[in-house]
C-alpha cells in the first residue's frame, strides 16, 4: 500500500492521488483502505513516516560528527530519488496553510527531527556538546531540503560534509575521516 | 487574474486550481485566459513571479547587511501570510520531480534569487565583500523557506537578523541599527 502511494506520488505530473487510485494500484479493495487509514491524508502521512524511518537508520558511528554526517548523507541521497522527493513534497503539501490544523500537522515533519534529537542525546551521553536543535535545523537540514523542494542543484558531491563542518564550526579544518 | 490564482491557492484545502475556476473567480472568459497564458503552469508561474517582485522591493539601505536584512524581513513576513505561503508552495509543487523539465522549471525560484544577485552586485560596487550566492542561499534563504513549507515555527522575532548575523559571521556582535 505504501508503495502504491509512492508510485502515484512520484509518477507523471498530475497523476491523481486518491484512495480509489491507490487501492487499484495496490490491488486491494478501496473499502479496506478506508477502513484501515480513514483518509487519504492519514495514509500519506503513514507512508511518509514509515519510509523516512526506513531511509534514515540511526547508525551509531561513535561521534556526533559521524552520526550527523551519516544522517545528512542518507537524507540527501533519499531526496535525490523521485520517490524520496515525492515524500518530502507530500509532507509539505499536506501541511494546512494556516490555523490549528497546520500546527498539528507539522508533527509529521518533526517526526523526522526526532532522529536528530536521538543523535543529540547520544552525543550528550558520550560527553560531547551538540549544537541546539534549532541550529541543526537551520544549518544542516534546511539547506538540502529546500534545494530538493525548489529543484536547486546541490553545490558539490561533498555537500553533506560541508553542511556538517559549517554546523560544527569546523569549516576551515580539512577532515579525512 | 493573479489575485484569483492566489485566492484559490490559499483557500480551503482541496480547492480545485484550474483555469475554468480561476477565470470564473476573476470574472473573465476562460478562453481569454488560455489565449493569454496558454497553460495553468504558465499562469501560476507568472502570478508567483509578479507577486514575489512586488513583495521584495530592493531598497538600497546603504549596506550589504541592511539590504540582506530588509530582504529577509520582507520574505519572512510574506511567508507568514496564507497568500505568500501559497505562492511558495505553488513554486515547489510546480517543480517536476525529475528530468529536463525539472531543471527548466527551477528558473522560477531562481528569479527570486536574482534579487540576491542584485544585492550582491550593489555591495561589490560599494567596495563590500559579499558572501557567495551559495552561502546566502544556505544560511539566509533556506532556513526560513523550509520552516514555512513544513510549518515549523520561527525561533524568535529577531530571526531574520539572526540569519543575517550568522551569514556575515557576526553572530557574537550585538547590533543596534
Amino acid at each position: 500500500m505504501h508503495q502504491a502511494v509512492i508510485d502515484l506520488l512520484s509518477g507523471a505530473e498530475g497523476a491523481a492521488l486518491n484512495i480509489p487510485a491507490i487501492a487499484q494500484r495496490a490491488e486491494v479493495n478501496h473499502t479496506s483502505v478506508y477502513r484501515r487509514w480513514g483518509s487519504l491524508d492519514a495514509l500519506v502521512a503513514d507512508t511518509v513516516t514509515t519510509r523516512l524511518e526506513r531511509d534514515s537508520p540511526l547508525i551509531d558511528t561513535g561521534s556526533l560528527r559521524g552520526d550527523l554526517l551519516a544522517w545528512a548523507e542518507a537524507g540527501v541521497a533519499s531526496n535525490r530519488t523521485p520517490e524520496g522527493l515525492a515524500l518530502v513534497r507530500a509532507v509539505a503539501m499536506s501541511m494546512p496553510i494556516s490555523g490549528r490544523a497546520r500546527a498539528e500537522r507539522s508533527q509529521h515533519f518533526q517526526r523526522r527531527m526526532h532522529s536528530i534529537e536521538r543523535i543529540r542525546e547520544r552525543a550528550v551521553t558520550r560527553g560531547e556538546n551538540p549544537p541546539p536543535l534549532e541550529q541543526i535545523f537551520d544549518l544542516l537540514i534546511a539547506p538540502f531540503y529546500v534545494r530538493a523542494l525548489f529543484g536547486i542543484d546541490l553545490p558539490a558531491t561533498g555537500y553533506p560534509r560541508l553542511l556538517v563542518d559549517r554546523l560544527l564550526g569546523e569549516g576551515t579544518t580539512p577532515d579525512t575521516t
